[in-house]
């Protein structure tokens, strides 16, 4: 019943471990290549800002100064948490089950998002706790019905984590080779904002008042009870830098450790991959953390209302494209943020150069301050 | 050669006083019904954050909790400043009429971004110096070839702004005929973000210090120039709240004035009309002055690095939805938001009920703070 001690990797660990070693990151002098093309395209220097800058990002990623956005995927991953026992969430367990159903019928916010993204959806359930068997739609993956309760034991084992972390690195390793450019991260999961705040704490050691929210809507005497909770947890867990995998496991979920392997996996695969809120972000913090390579592959997207998220980017050093007060989850930031990465994709593509548009290049002024 | 004084309406600024009496605020009560069809959705309540306010904004306009953001077009209208002469700007005069060019063949940021949002892209010359009749995509309503310089006369005569202005309501009158539900404004006219800063230092009496900016890249020496300009002509034609359209003419452009109609004749057709950056912003404002009643029908987009568009975006009262240190103009942050609008949209449209999908209504907390 104590929290995990044994270090020596089991099987699926060791597979993990491989992954993230085979992970390079790309060649940095792409980006001076991709600079000098925006440079030379019919627009004042660097005048579309961010835009840019995500192009550069793809372009180094991708290793070409045409890089594409699409065609793109969200992969929405579901499970269950076992610290719900402790009433730190708004809305009970069960939820998860009928929302998957309902991602599945095409009725979540999601699904007209990344429709209207133009990106694929593919739903996994990695640890619900109910059976979502009968919805044809869902990725049947299922380590265990829900992890255990943080508060009290590690929730999961670290072969447990590392075979939910492995599942998403093989959708992404999947997706890349069906030719998806860039994967968008999602997730539902009741409870997951408290696992997703512990974790933060924990890789950051910044206070949890700073990174405890209040999810979908807790009113103060949960939100009193999740602080505790995510204080005792971190006492019981105690995080260590020699050992962030470990942290994973005993803080996090099956979802979030899938989509550790999403941001993992699409780096093996020279694959872009988005983060979304604040779950998603102490996801690819905890795979920054297992595996630094993975780093140049990881996009932000949105700045949720949950004051974790903005601790876990400032980690990350990513600053978030649009600040939207959005604190849904479910890949739905990512999905906004697929657009204005397919717009920073089709102007380093499509623009005309200053010399094919016969347009006077710079101005009158000697030095354009930029 | 003083700035003009007749305060007589000539017949086209009848005409446009006419069309800003005949815009009608929408019925604000559909704003509850979309804000309860919104919160039946499945997701916690207000939980897409702007993206809902979006969603009902648009339900508004349109009088319909199911609102449409497409089609839709971007209106881009160039034109010329004789202010130019002073020094005020990094790119001669005659890159306004390569740039329509280049605009016209495809080859700019904007052809790029209204095609990947699915927008329509309409060019219009409203006052270009040179001859744009060479190229077949760009509508020929030039007024005059290129403004006054504000720094010593009036930049255009009443009638010549009331010209530009009924040059966007009515393109704006046709897109909604032709079925076009959210119109985008663009601009190319160098020089014209010192017209611009004049127009919002002189609507909202800000200093000129803290309006002005260094627009597609000028060095200090040029952005001193800038300043001292706007300064001196606020001292010649002395902005009054009592008539807003003087303050258009004397200090606008032409492609500001045609904007500003596109607000108003968006407005009076019941249609979205996007703000892009700082140009089109102080189009808003001069429109926002002129016709009060349009501004429900004003819709933000991005912020811009250039200081003067948040002074207009506050006076405005508008919350813009992105930052992406753009600074380029043609349309190009409204393009950007016309996906978010888009997202908006699909989610109000397109998600199920609580009710409709099974899904548990609300938490176990008892007050969810929101």
């Amino acid at each position: 019943m104590a929290t995990d001690v044994d270090t020596t990797p089991g099987p699926i660990e060791a597979e993990m471990i491989a992954l993230c070693s085979s992970v390079c990151e790309p060649d940095a002098a792409m980006a001076a290549r991709a600079w000098a093309r925006l440079d030379s395209l019919t627009k004042p220097p660097r005048s579309l800002g961010k835009l840019e800058e995500i192009a550069v990002r793809l372009a180094v990623i991708q290793q070409t100064v045409r890089p594409e956005s699409g065609p793109g995927a969200i992969v929405l991953v579901a499970g269950d948490h076992g610290v719900v026992a402790e009433g730190v969430s708004a809305w009970p367990s069960e939820v998860t089950l009928q929302m998957v159903a309902n991602i599945a019928a095409g009725g979540a916010a999601i699904n007209q998002l990344a429709e209207y993204a133009g990106a694929r959806l593919v739903l996994v359930d990695v640890g619900v706790a109910g059976d979502t068997s009968g919805c044809a739609a869902v990725v049947q993956a299922k380590v265990r019905p829900g992890t255990r309760n943080l508060a009290t034991e590690a929730a999961m084992t670290r072969e447990e984590a590392a075979a939910a972390f492995m599942v998403g690195a093989r959708i992404a390793s999947e997706l890349a080779a069906d030719g998806i450019r860039v994967i968008g991260t999602g997730e539902m999961g009741i409870g997951n904002s408290t696992a997703a705040a512990a974790l933060v704490a924990g890789y950051t050691d910044v206070p949890v008042k700073r990174v405890v929210g209040r999810g979908t809507g807790i009113d103060d005497a949960a939100l009193a009870r999740k602080k505790a909770v995510i204080e005792s947890a971190l006492r019981l867990h105690r995080p260590s830098t020699s050992d962030p995998f470990a942290t994973l496991a005993n803080l996090g979920g099956f979802e979030i450790a899938a989509m550790a392997g999403l941001f993992v996996g699409g780096a093996a695969a020279g694959v872009c991959v988005v983060s979304d809120g604040m779950i998603s972000a102490s996801a690819a913090l905890a795979s920054a953390r297992i595996c630094p390579a993975c780093i140049p592959y990881v996009l932000p997207s949105h700045l949720s209302l949950e004051p974790g998220h903005h601790v876990a980017l400032v980690a990350l050093g990513l600053e978030p494209f649009v600040e939207l007060d959005m604190r849904l989850g479910e890949g739905t930031g990512a999905a906004i943020a697929m657009s204005i990465i397919g717009s920073a994709c089709v102007v380093i593509n499509g623009m005309a150069t200053f010399a094919e548009a016969g347009v006077a290049e710079g101005g009158h002024t000697e030095a354009v301050d930029l």
